[in-house]
């Protein structure tokens, strides 16, 4: 079967960025540990006031093309995903097609359009739908464009502001991709949850507590549901996991508990018995509480073991790399992962070719999904065109007066404000105002 | 290659009616038959004060899955194609499964659910992703839940206030299906448009006049698309070709462009042309205008021949008989047609086993896509289980005041309208209020 997956991956930040320790907590009177240790974070990017997740997808999109040295007619389908969208009607992909349009001489006149919608998971249903127009035979040659924009903002105050991020993820999926395979199987946990929604607003309702027990209770049920299709993983398997991230602190969680489930009748749960007892198992407890309990106490000293820190240093922390200075970019956030994993692998000159990664993506409302995949031949050449350091060295770094007229700015209900551009834009797309129809409008600046 | 294609589908209209001839038309002071036979519609449909886009979705879900025998362990995916979402994170998938675990025993725990949104084409593209899931063997032999549906109300006084309409359609996806399988082959004609669109509001910005010529422009190059990969085709190669129905009125346009571009070169053009020449050929003319213009009056004269109107009223006339009294469904409404031409047949004991089906979808932004069908053996069965006419005669029929006071009870910008129910739910979802978050909670009724 010829392989289908992931060709290429182009990542555009937004331009702006916060200093979380050294100046959102100073403003906010708190220890600048909380960012960096709780957290986790460093940074937040933000969209400067002629961006927005259209003008970053496109300058995503458009980057990636040129790498790839393609043109609109060898792309048969541009599916975004986004949960930032500023059209219940009209989907993204259409407006980022007409940038990119803008600047190549051909259309995407036969190229499906769409725009899915699930809180972060989507951007990887996205990737699937791909996979499977690929698989179904009706691509005739030609790739997808698959792009993941998001504008995570939260409403002043709310906890989640210091998780906010903004950027874009593209994804070339196609036939011998050069990056990486993506597996037939895949697993699922997903159930209906009030954990984290978007009623009419634009900014989130969050229940922070039973949004990160939800994604880990979505998550379990997703492996079970991959192995049971796959098969029994053990932690060896994966060169890395990526997760997806809204800020690294949630990612420990997922990751301990991941761990212990598939170390559970390995010669890693033996190894580690005389330590810490064998896992406690279900038919040995009289109540579910009572053997959630002793799970919780098993992982609580299993996170300190050499063994799990070892394991957590090598397959988990380098998925962390950029997260931790961009912050939540919803759908592109698990795709930043998988990157960053990747781009730690080259840059330490570890070779990854014929290596699994398992990717475990996850929304809020709420759905996980687990999938495989395998490292490809040509992975080194791909990840070593990647600018992210440079675009997020480039960064305007804003003061905290300056942060609150950003988001602001970004805010559909205060359309009245008026403010300068912190950086300039040269060979991209930008928002240039809204048109007679409401509509968004865009221009390519050189 | 096994069949893959819609196995059956089930139709719930919102439970009220405005007749437009009659009630809209006087409290307007226009002509009855402006909406008779200009537009050519005689109801349209609208939501009670307890139903949705979720309530309705759910409702013709369980009352497919209680058809078919299904249970939730029977689905692997569950997707909602709508332009009437009512949350920018959460999909509305989800709101629709939450209400049938309350009804069903078994939960959808390992079913991945999404929503897609491209304006009215989004139903038939979540049918496509549905099918290239179960073509790329990712299905594990079970079916998917594809749910059309929408609230298509119109600002009071915009001209679209005449073409509303509210229902949903769902179809089960799956192989070996009884209905219709669906062709591998499809045509795209895309293109960035700025005829309709919702930027951050409930009720459209439309360009009425606009989005005809991009209909039409749009399904022109999806036939051609379609034409590279299939087979150059025929009038008469379709029992019927349902077309996205805004408003009978287009359909009739499209149709006549179709008529043409399909009879160019046969024994019809051949037969007609002693009547009316021959099709103008683009290389006589030497502006594109020139041509266009002569294309426009050869069809002017097409419409009036004994062929195009025997051809018309048997092939897209029975489209047209659920619309014409329920008005626009927006994702659901191509699939209302199709239904529409098969339960004609039915009534009219005409067999259609075997016989084609061509698929005109379209939404604005804009895109069309077409595709082919074959009737399957169990067509017959399937379709005598429907309950539409039923459904249809039992709707509340609303005063011109009534009506007034129903658009604003689903208008988000007047949350204190406070109205009594018209009609009396029974064994069925509706909608109780909103919950903490903001997010909106649903029970189901004996």
């Amino acid at each position: 079967m010829t392989p289908v997956g992931i060709d290429a991956v182009e990542i555009w930040t937004g331009k702006l960025q916060l200093d979380l320790p050294e100046t959102f907590a100073p403003a906010k009177d708190e220890d600048p540990d909380k960012y960096r240790k709780g957290i986790g974070l460093e940074h937040s990017s933000f969209p400067d006031v002629y961006e927005d997740i259209v003008t970053m997808g496109a300058n995503a999109a458009k980057r990636l093309m040129e790498r790839k040295g393609l043109t609109p007619s060898d792309i048969g389908r541009i599916d975004v995903a986004t949960e930032s969208a500023f059209d219940n009607s009209k989907p993204v992909s259409t407006y980022i097609a007409g940038c990119l349009e803008q600047y190549y001489e051909e259309d995407f006149r036969h190229a499906n359009k769409g725009e899915r919608k699930f809180a972060c998971v989507a951007g990887t249903q996205s990737v699937d739908d791909a996979y499977n127009w690929i698989r179904a035979g009706r691509n005739r040659g030609r790739a997808a464009l698959v792009i993941a924009t998001d504008t995570a903002l939260y409403a002043r105050g709310d906890p989640g502001e210091a998780t906010q991020g903004a950027g874009a993820v593209a994804m070339l999926v196609d036939e011998e991709p050069d990056l990486v395979e993506i597996s037939t199987e895949q697993g699922y946990g997903s159930m209906d949850e009030t954990d984290f929604l978007k009623p009419n607003q634009q900014f989130p309702s969050v229940d922070g507590k039973r949004s990160m027990q939800v994604y880990l209770a979505r998550m379990r049920e997703a492996v079970q549901d991959f192995e049971s299709v796959a098969w029994d993983m053990h932690p060896d398997d994966f060169a890395y996991i990526p997760f997806h991230t809204p800020f690294p602190g949630m990612v420990r969680k997922a990751a301990l508990l991941g761990y212990r489930h598939m170390s559970r009748d390995t010669e890693i749960e033996e190894e580690l018995s005389g330590e810490l007892g064998y896992q406690p198992r279900q038919d040995e407890y009289t109540s579910w509480d009572a053997y959630e309990d002793a799970i919780r106490d098993y992982m609580d000293e299993l996170k300190d073991t050499d063994q799990y820190r070892a394991w957590y240093d090598k397959t988990i922390e380098p998925t962390l790399g950029i997260s931790r200075h961009v912050g939540n970019w919803y759908t592109g956030s698990v795709h930043l992962a998988r990157i960053a994993a990747m781009k730690y692998a080259a840059d330490n000159g570890r070779d990854l070719t014929d290596e699994k990664l398992l990717i475990g993506s996850y929304g809020s409302g709420a759905q996980a999904e687990i999938h495989a995949e395998t490292v490809q031949d040509e992975w080194r050449e791909e990840i070593d065109q990647l600018n992210i350091d440079a675009q997020i060295a480039a960064r305007y770094d804003l003061t905290y007066e300056e942060y609150e007229q950003v988001h602001d700015s970004h805010n559909y209900e205060k359309s009245n404000v008026d403010l300068e551009e912190f950086t300039n834009p040269s060979d991209e797309f930008v928002f240039t105002g809204w048109g007679r129809m409401n509509e968004r409008k865009y221009d390519y600046v050189e």
